[in-house]
């Protein structure tokens, strides 16, 4: 049976898939200046599948994509993102505002409206500045290109506190299969999705029918953006959108038994992992990329609730960023994840070195120990010592700079 | 009827309560020195009633508890507390030196090992010294005293990372029955506390069953030392003790129902209170006292568990940090609380200033805001506009001081 290869793309973006044009443009919306406003475009219609935020409050961006969503799964043609705002908890303005927004993209294409999604990110509780978002689509629409540059640009015109884009993409191929996967994120803070991350937009040219790419989108996301979180907090705007233009030359994905849908989730996964930890290792004020892995449980939803209460201890974090192997947080945090453990079958690793065996202290070399968290990736394996299921999370350490980051975010 | 009336006792501690001796010396078992030994013990067999951590990960004096506790109701006579270690993830050694120190005190006080507790807190995974800890028990002992100053002694030795100790006193009275009620905490990070918080001991002359002791804890819990956080971690130490020694004129309690019993309630929930927010204010690093009232909810066990989802927000934390009015990161962690909320029935105030109101940012004074945080104390309310139901939980914020404290505890 041939297998499926996912070859990574160097420097690759959300245009190194055919058939999609991109711009990133500087619209004055943040008020430090910088690239603020990015289009994305197919130039045919396309299939879209998303995921949002569970957080009740979702942002009027959000409210708006989901009823395009629903109404109109197949002919999707553009989508508009701003930051610098977020346009939540803006009430009826904010529902016209999102509106505006799109039908303004609709008209500098020539499509309709239901063709086009927005999403927005930055300060809660603020109108969008139509004039500046109006003005940044006209710019964006002037400078939409197929390059690869058009791609990194619209990357950084959706950062906020974000210090570097995030961009990933492949080629997956399984015999005469072959499709590409590309993608951005962005996010740093406000980061624990729960359903999706802060705002990313994967484009393919797989062709599948809405229904499937919904079930992909889904698949991927559990293992990838759902296992990260930097402060534990689910943001009201979190939106991941799959586009797919269905030029590759392949079979219509209908079924999910198929081959050619396992060579597509194999390329979302790929690039879904690379942007949920590129999210965790630029996450706001971040030393250090903590993986966390929990094996020998009972089932894989208990594994990852015991790897999350470690990854969301803010005392396993500091303890990271102070390169202190203070592994009684760890067992601490596994021991209150709320999953029934045998205390006394728990061994805790620090990479290869043991810390904690059966529940109780190893000898532990205090040197190596330090040789460990001296790096910039640290990865923590526990072992419940109960089952076969096992689950890893991303996360990154709690820092004095991610204090100083949010307590003056709006000032 | 009588009214109860709570007589706060000036400079009280648990020593206020007479039949009660206490002693806190310095055993060398803190690597920085001071105080890190404390001896409380009774006159007479007293009725005892204890909540402990849900952590599975119970440290060995927690499990030494337990089994007296559940032998041996009535005839509690001691307990010896020591800071600088948990004894915590100790194995069989742990166990066998809860034990000890145990028997350490009987020998003293020629009394039997299962009339004695023994409580430790701090590192995780470091054995006892248990020479320190003999000597010292001998050195207490020696400087048992009924003083008020005794108690003072015994709050100090208890401490960790706090900066201050934590005590309190009242005398409760409702006709002719009247009783006192005096108690100390330690508690700082860790504080998240789940049936208790982490160390606390409760003295009362009040006379009542095993059965009803623990009730009225259990009772006087949920309000005081359940409604805190300081870091969302909860310790495998936590313990809170209440003993009763019976002296006080006063008939038995030996039903619910009964005046005598309300009124014990009433003392030990003034003082259960005073010591909670006593353990907030001292929140590592803290820098602002936050108490977050959830009203309109439908529940209130809803309503709290909004309120701890405000509450243990990283961004709400350093926002008030901050000193800003970021009420959009409040009405996000309303949004993820996990609670079924309307955002257009929410409503949000800082103190007395209206900050949301239905779901919408209000006209928002920011000068007055600033005023607001500017203060030590800041009060956030939140109406869900749903039920009926309130609770209210107490926090502090997370500033660079708490990231300083956690990132070199054991170095």
């Amino acid at each position: 049976m041939p297998q499926i290869v996912v070859n990574p793309i160097e420097n690759g973006s959300i245009t190194s898939v055919p058939g999609f044009r991109a711009a990133g443009v500087s619209a004055g919306i943040k008020r430090r200046g910088g690239p603020d406003l990015a289009l994305v475009v197919a130039d045919q219609p396309s299939t879209a599948a998303a995921v949002f935020t569970t957080n009740a409050f979702k942002a009027a961006p959000v409210i708006y994509n989901q009823s395009v969503l629903s109404a109109n799964p197949a002919g999707w043609r553009a989508v508009a993102i701003n930051s610098g705002c977020a346009n939540a908890c803006t009430g009826e303005q904010g529902h016209r505002d999102a509106q505006a927004m799109a039908q303004a993209v609709a008209d500098a294409l020539a499509i309709r409206r239901e063709d086009v999604m927005v999403m927005s990110t930055g300060v809660i509780g603020q109108l969008l500045p139509m004039d500046k978002i109006l003005h940044g689509i006209t710019l964006a629409h002037g400078q939409l290109s197929a390059d690869i540059q058009s791609g990194h640009d619209a990357a950084r015109a959706i950062m906020t506190t974000d210090t570097r884009p995030k961009e990933c993409a492949c080629e997956v191929s399984r015999g005469d299969i072959r499709l590409r996967v590309g993608g951005m994120a962005k996010g740093s803070g406000m980061i624990h999705p729960n359903m999706a991350t802060m705002l990313s937009v994967i484009t393919s040219d797989a062709r599948l029918t809405p229904a499937l790419a919904q079930r992909a989108l889904r698949e991927a996301v559990d293992d990838t953006f759902n296992a990260i979180t930097v402060d534990g907090d689910t943001s009201t705007n979190d939106t991941l959108l799959l586009v797919a233009n269905g030029s590759a030359e392949m079979p219509l994905i209908e079924n999910a038994e198929t081959p050619a849908y396992h060579v597509l989730l194999s390329g979302l996964r790929y690039v879904a992992t690379e942007l949920a930890k590129d999210i965790v290792r630029d996450g706001e004020g971040a030393t250090h990329f903590i993986e966390v892995r929990v094996e020998g449980a009972q089932t894989r939803a208990e594994a990852k609730q015991v790897a999350m209460s470690i990854a969301k201890s803010s005392l396993v974090k500091t303890a990271i960023y102070g390169q202190d192997a203070n592994w009684g947080r760890i067992i601490c945090a596994v021991g209150y994840s709320g999953v029934a453990i045998d205390p006394d079958r728990v061994s805790v690793w620090l990479d290869d070195l043991e810390l904690v065996r059966n529940g109780a202290p190893f000898n532990v070399d205090e040197g190596r120990a330090s040789a460990i968290l001296a790096r910039t990736d640290i990865p923590i394996r526990v072992d419940l010592g109960l089952g076969a299921a096992a689950a890893t999370v991303w996360t990154c350490d709690l820092t004095h700079k991610y204090v100083d980051i949010n307590a003056r975010y709006r000032t």
